[in-house]
């Protein structure tokens, strides 16, 4: 099932069940206002909200609507914990060719994760508002999954199985400043949705569809996203809850989608520039500017857009 | 005003309000049963609790009761942000006094903070259950604070008034794990008080007042935890909102209690160790193992607990 959430002038929004094709939605009203609820307690609440999602593509479902991803908010506006890491190697491999970095150690025996800021996520079709243009704005186009309760110690396999939902992100980056003060905000797309929507193309941790990055007009990604992730999603997992339980409703982000390809294009700017560093001696490629625009989507083996697109602008203050 | 949350078997427990001298609470019920209600609309529900916690005090709360720590989860039991850092320069400096480390470039100019998991927070009798007794099992004692929405770009007295309450911690350290695995729970005192508990204590974003740590009945600090405070809540707080908003129930740690009299002792394990590897060339004080108890408090000015104290003991799982 795919589920959204839309804007109420609330902190966590009201939960909405939107159709297959994104075409229309269903307020979930009476099974549950906020998706942190239904990861709470999903096994009583998802048969209910698979339900309806049901009724909703049957054109059955009497108080449906238009779908309007302008009106969405990420899907969990705000969440409990935000994990996120590079898990694509030829994307490590690329930023440390930079002078004077070198390839860390373990780099192909453990996930890079850290944590982010998980207090106020933007909306997929809301401003990205910063301070400055200083600093390199960059951008971070990749999949995260939402969590159920995942015990400590878990296996890649059994962490696999406490994945509830895939989203889009993107993950803006001042690259100059930082992990904490360099990462102001993260993007969720339209709508999470349940692995099974990706059909054969969700395997074993891997989502194998195209993420297509197109920056101010001009497409600069179309990447397969499975093929070149040195970690799967369980294993990711299984590293974040090596020394602890996971909760329902965390998130963990894959970091910026890479391919060993270079033909297949790139999902960050730093990687771009840092390909030309290699090249050429020294970066072409400019961070972003205010006014620039950002759009990111998955599109499934049927054409269909699975998570619905992100669509951001870089705006200062207004 | 004092706030607590009983566990009632839900992940975030129910609100109550807890007299000054913590002999007898009231659930909060009818004004809000979660702390992160009040926290989303402090003006509104703020001033209710006080009422009640005046009507407490005076011993004229029909549905009184004895409070209890040991059924209290933390204080907000789950949160959307959980950021801390070491606020004291004697601990860094004694930390970095390692072989083979150098200070950072800007140690006194900007605190160090980093984003830790608070998907789930431990309360403040629960056991501390670690898969392994590898890894250097450390504590890190400490004060937080819980924020109310803080604007970008607030400057650090616009951010000292966005604190809504003040917490006593206790952050578990894997010291050989990293900043991921190796920050697996942290834990807060029974109660949450706004900051005008502390009296004349509390001052421009710093608590004048001494915070013990007892090791396995053993006092092994008491150390005044406004003194050494080289950047107080309000920087870390205006640090962290330099590049976006912080959202309301953040909470921000300052990291373990330090001093330069070295006479005041220790709050974290890995500061003993690094002294005595400065005296004498190797630690000689262990790290925690199965079956330590910790407890850490503070006492006001009147002599009475502040906050209750924090009373763990490191376990292997069930």
């Amino acid at each position: 099932m795919k589920l959204a959430t839309y804007k109420d002038a609330s902190r966590d929004g009201q939960l909405v069940v939107v159709s297959r094709d994104l075409s229309t939605a269903h307020y979930a009203t009476g099974i549950a206002n906020r998706l942190q609820q239904v990861l709470d307690d999903w096994r009583f609440m998802a048969p209910q909200l698979q339900d309806l999602y049901e009724l909703l593509n049957s054109g059955k479902a009497r108080h449906a609507f238009a779908f309007d991803p302008a009106r969405c908010m990420a899907p969990l506006p705000r969440a409990y914990q935000w994990v996120s890491g590079p898990a694509y190697a030829s994307h490590i491999e690329r930023l440390r060719s930079l002078p004077a970095a070198d390839l860390p150690a373990g780099l192909y025996a453990e996930p890079l994760l850290r944590q982010g800021s998980s207090d106020g996520f933007i909306g997929p079709r809301d401003d990205v508002v910063l301070a400055s243009e200083a600093g390199g704005i960059d951008f971070e186009a990749q999949l995260a999954v939402i969590t159920g309760d995942v015990l400590m110690g878990a296996s890649p396999e059994q962490a696999l199985a406490g994945i509830r939902l895939l989203m889009l992100g993107s993950d803006i980056c001042l690259r100059s400043l930082g992990v904490l003060q360099g990462r102001p905000m993260t993007a969720f797309g339209p709508v999470a949705v349940t692995p099974d929507e990706a059909g054969d193309a969700w395997r074993q941790g891997r989502l194998g569809l195209g993420l297509q990055t197109t920056w101010n007009g001009r497409k600069v990604g179309l990447c397969d996203a499975g093929e070149g992730m040195t970690f799967h999603f369980g294993q990711l997992l299984s590293h974040l809850c090596k020394t602890r339980p996971v909760s329902a409703g965390s998130i963990v982000g894959a970091g910026p989608v890479s391919h060993a390809d270079w033909r297949q294009g790139y999902n960050c700017i730093a990687e771009k520039r840092a390909v030309e560093t290699a090249d050429t001696g020294q970066p072409t490629t400019r961070f972003m500017q205010f006014g620039d625009t950002l759009r990111i989507e998955v599109k499934g083996k049927n054409g269909q857009s699975l998570f619905g697109a992100i669509e951001q602008e870089i705006t200062p203050p207004a």
